[in-house]
């Protein structure tokens, strides 16, 4: 699929997954993907884990009421490591949120769909933290967002957004040309 | 160009630029690319504004020290709103860091080149509130980011990256299966 088509094709799946696994070479490229985003000062602060192992699937989900992506027939687990980057800053999310970018874009080229969560697990309950026991990360390591991934057994809906001229302009600010 | 072909060719491009104007119809596909991106709960934190004003991108290139980009015929500036979206968590700098992802994949299957300038607008120098004034930006938006646009003059570089079995994994951490 053509980069600008998939950037406007994609959006925010909620709806039930068609069980059929996901080819490990999909997988593959999908982690590539999200590797290849920029980092701040290329500090590369993000790492990634797919699973596709339905034990562990039903484990992960298990420890989440988030309903979004349970029936998918696989996950990206995204991690990320609080690396000081440009004088005291660090660019972490910056760094992961990119590299989710591209993993979503790189979905939907492939005919894929997902979803980004990362409110339900980075919030008081801590539940990233209870994901990553599961997969044995260590705690030098954050999870911060799930994405499942699979094709779409629903209808794929659109949520309405602010017209271009509201959010982008030339030239200054709300100006249109 | 493909979308995976996309994702693995962008680099962050810190070379001169060719003058030649972008066409706007070119800098349009760009801010549609940005503003398709996902945000927290929807909230669309994120405006953009796409510069190509030769007397206006002088004005903004003078405000900072970066030498990155200052060649370039174009610019996008980034600007977000610090809005709350789930219980009291605000997810701006992930809903930008989606756009300016978006914008720099358009960008490379667009036949151009741009490099994400982040840390030195929004440090402790205040450049992005001073590039912000030029444009005519309310207090409530902050300048976080700009990314020149424009093709390549000089070779492009990319950065050395860990390897793939270093950052990702499948059913585990370190797991290679």
């Amino acid at each position: 699929m053509q980069t600008l088509e998939a950037i406007f094709a994609r959006s925010s799946y909620r709806g039930k997954y068609d069980p059929t696994p996901v080819p490990r070479e999909h997988l593959q490229q999908l982690l590539e993907a999200g590797l290849s985003a920029p980092s701040g000062c290329n500090k590369q602060t993000t790492s990634l884990i797919a699973v596709d192992d339905p034990d562990i699937l039903r484990q992960l989900n298990a420890l989440t009421e988030c309903k979004v992506g349970q029936t998918a027939p696989a996950m990206i687990l995204v991690l990320t490591r609080r690396i000081i980057a440009y004088r005291d800053r660090t660019y972490f999310v910056q760094d992961y949120s990119a590299a989710i970018e591209n993993i979503l874009l790189a979905a939907v080229s492939l005919g894929y769909e997902s979803c980004w969560v990362e409110g339900q697990v980075t919030d008081e309950d801590k539940i990233g933290r209870k994901m990553a026991d599961v997969l044995g990360v260590p705690e030098e390591y954050e999870l911060v967002c799930y994405l499942p991934i699979g094709k779409a057994a629903n209808d794929i809906r659109r949520p309405k957004k602010q017209s271009f001229s509201e959010r982008a302009w030339f030239n200054g600010f709300q100006k249109a040309e």
